[in-house]
C-alpha cells in the first residue's frame, strides 16, 4: 500500500528519521555516560518502545496508567509513572504490579506517601523535586523532603525531577544552563537524603532539550526524554534538533481550493489545537505544509486556520498550488505529543511512500 | 457507581442539562418553523443522537465518514456528510449507501461534481455555498454554481451553507444579522438554480449561534447545529446560551497543591489545547474549575497552564482550596467538540453524582 491510497487524515511515521533520532540520542547518552529511561508519552507504541530501549537498561517512563498496563502487557515491566500518584490510584498500581509489572511512582505529598507506605504491595517511589518548572515537586532544601522520605519508608527508591521549563528556554547556552540547574537540584536532594541516612539509589532527570544540551549529568543515574524520538516544529525552534528530524506528519487531502490557499481534511482534531510555536521565532500556525514525500516544497506555507475537520493552508505568492481536490500532502506538527494523540495508529514508511507497517498507539487513560 | 469512584481524567455528561438544551432548541425550531438535522460532530454518540432527533425528521449531519458508518450501523441512515468530498472517498460512500445508508455529500468543485455523477450509485449532493466564512463553498452569484448543477446532473439535491463566521460575532444583534446573511445567501443560490431549471429541494443552513438568534429562516428547508446540545464556555461568551447550559465537563483529580493553586491530572490531552475564549470577554484559559457537583464554587478559578497530563488551576485569593490530593473537581471546557474528542465515552449523570449510564463515542476517521 502507498501513502496515496490511505484514507485521510492519518498519521505517518518515517522509521528512517526515527532511527536517526534514536542514534543521535544514543551518541548523546554515551557522551553523558548516563542511561536512558525513554518517555513513551509521545509515541505510546510498543513498536517504538522496542526501538527506543535498544542498548539501554530496558525501563521506560509513561504518563498514564493506561500506558503502564499496555506496555506491561507487551513485556516491558520496568515502568516509571511520571505523574504524581493519588491514593485512589494505588489499587490500580497494585494490580499491575501483582501481575508482574514493576511500576515506580512519584509523589511530593506527605499523606500520599503514607498511603503508599500502607499498601500491602511494595510500591517503589521517587520523591518529586522541583528544579524550576514550578509544576510539581518539593524543594531539595525543604523539610518536606525528609518528611516524605520518613513517610515512604522502605518504598523510597530515590528522587526525580523534570526541567519542563526548558521548553521556555531559547538557544544552546540557556539550555545548557537549565540542564545544569536540573542536575544540581536533583543531585542535591539525593545527597541530603543520603546524609540523613536514607537511600537514594535512583536519581532521575531529563527532558529532550536538557538531555540534548547538557554538558554533563554527573550524579544522575538515569535520564528521561520522549519527544526527541519524533521531533516537532517547536523542538526545532528551540534548537533541540533540525527541521529534518521530524519523523511524524499528518497525511491530508485537499478538499477545497481558492487563490493563494487550499482547504484540507485535517483540522483541529487531526492536528490538535496546540500553538506552541506562537511564541517561537517562526510561528507555524497549526503546522507546516510538506508534499506527500515529506519535502518542504511549499516554502513557508502553514495551516493558518483550524476548524474541527478543516484546515486552511495559506501559500506565499510564487508557490503554484498544483494540487487537485483529493491531492495529498503532509503536515509537520507543532507539538507531536498532542497531534499523535488524536490518532490510533501510525502508517510507517521508510523514507519513501510505501507503507511498510501499521503500528498501534495506546491513547486515553 | 458515583463520580467519586471514577478513574480520572474522564468525561461527564449531565443528561438533565442536555435535555434542557434540546428542549430549548425545539422551542426555537418551532418559532422558526424549520426542522433540524442535528450535527453529531460534537456528541459522536448514538445515545445522544436518539435524543437529538426526537420530534425531528430523523436525519443527522456528520463530520467524518467514521461517524457516518457508525450512525448508519445504529439505524440512522439519513446522513449529511458536511465536509467537502474528494473523488477518492466516493468508494467508501458507495459502500455505505449500498449497505442501506443514504449519505448526502457536499461539493464546490467541478471535477468532483463530475466524479460524483460518474458513480454507479446515486449520491445525492448539495452544492456548498459560501455565506461569508470564506472556508468552503461558491458564491451564490457565480457562474460556478450553475456549472456545478450541470455537472452533478441527477445527483443534485440542493444547496447548503454554514455561517461558521458567526463564531466571530458578538452580541445578539450581530448574530441575527449574520443569520440573515446566511439565510439570504443560501436561498438566493437555490432561487438561481430553480430559475435556471434545476431542482433545489434541500436548502440547508445553520450553526448553533445563528439558529439561536435568527429572526426567521424562511426559504431554508433544514437547519444544522451541534454544539448547542452540550454548550461550552465559548458559546456562553458569544451568548448562544448561559453558563448553566454546559452539559459536558472533565472530571479530574488533584495531584499537587501549592499556595493559590492546584495541579490536576487533566492536561492538554484531556481538556484539549483549544483556546477559543482567548479573544472572548472572559479568557477561561483551558477551562473553568467547578466542584464535583458541577457548581461554580471556586469563583473564576481556571486552568491557566496545560501540559500533556497536568493542568494548573489558579485560584483568586479568598477561595480556600479545601481539596486534598486525590480530591475531585470538574472542568467546564472552552470548546466541547475538541475536549470531548479526547475521550472514548461519557459517564452520564442526571443532575447528581451517580453514574446512570456509560455512552460510547465514535472518534477518529
Amino acid at each position: 500500500m502507498m501513502l496515496e491510497d490511505l484514507p485521510t487524515p492519518c498519521l505517518v511515521l518515517d522509521r528512517g528519521i526515527l532511527r536517526r533520532n534514536l542514534r543521535g540520542m544514543a551518541a548523546n547518552l554515551r557522551r553523558l555516560n548516563v542511561p536512558l529511561r525513554p518517555h513513551m508519552k509521545t509515541a505510546k507504541s510498543i513498536d517504538v518502545a522496542r526501538l527506543a530501549i535498544e542498548g539501554q537498561p530496558g525501563g521506560i517512563t509513561v504518563s498514564t496508567l493506561a500506558e503502564a498496563a499496555y506496555f506491561a502487557g507487551h513485556g516491558i515491566t520496568d515502568i516509571l509513572y511520571a505523574v504524581g500518584i493519588t491514593p485512589q490510584k494505588l489499587d490500580q498500581v497494585a494490580k499491575l504490579n501483582a501481575a508482574g509489572a514493576q511500576v515506580i511512582l512519584i509523589t511530593d505529598d506527605p499523606e500520599t506517601a503514607s498511603a503508599i507506605a500502607a499498601c500491602s504491595h511494595l510500591a517503589r517511589t521517587l520523591i518529586e523535586i522541583d528544579s524550576g518548572e514550578e509544576r510539581g515537586g518539593v524543594s531539595p532544601d525543604s523539610a518536606l523532603l525528609l518528611e516524605l522520605a520518613v513517610r515512604l519508608g522502605r518504598n523510597l527508591a530515590g528522587v526525580m525531577t523534570h526541567a519542563g521549563h526548558s521548553y521556555e528556554g531559547r538557544g544552546v547556552h540557556e539550555m545548557a544552563r537549565i540542564a545544569e540547574v536540573e542536575r544540581t537540584t536533583v543531585t542535591r536532594a539525593a545527597e541530603r537524603l543520603r546524609a540523613a541516612g536514607f537511600r537514594a539509589d535512583t536519581v532521575s532527570a531529563g527532558s529532550s532539550p536538557t538531555v540534548r544540551h547538557a554538558e554533563h549529568f554527573d550524579g544522575v543515574t538515569e535520564l528521561r526524554a520522549g519527544v526527541y524520538m519524533f521531533g516537532d516544529l517547536f523542538q526545532a525552534e528551540i534548537e533541540t534538533h533540525g527541521l529534518d528530524a521530524i519523523a511524524v506528519t499528518v497525511l491530508a487531502s485537499v478538499i477545497g481550493r481558492r487563490p493563494g490557499r487550499i482547504l484540507i481534511d485535517a483540522g483541529g482534531l487531526a492536528l490538535s489545537k496546540d500553538r506552541s510555536t506562537q511564541a517561537a521565532p517562526i510561528d507555524y500556525g497549526f503546522g507546516l505544509a510538506l508534499d506527500i514525500a515529506g519535502r518542504p516544497v511549499y516554502g513557508k506555507a502553514t495551516v493558518r486556520r483550524a476548524y474541527q475537520e478543516h484546515g486552511v493552508i495559506e501559500f506565499d505568492s510564487g508557490y503554484p498550488i498544483d494540487l487537485p481536490i483529493g491531492g495529498k500532502l503532509r503536515i509537520a506538527p507543532n507539538h507531536t505529543c498532542m497531534t499523535a494523540a488524536a490518532h490510533d495508529r501510525y502508517f510507517v514508511v521508510d523514507g519513501n511512500q510505501q507503507v511498510a507497517a501499521v503500528w498501534q498507539r495506546v491513547n486515553g487513560w
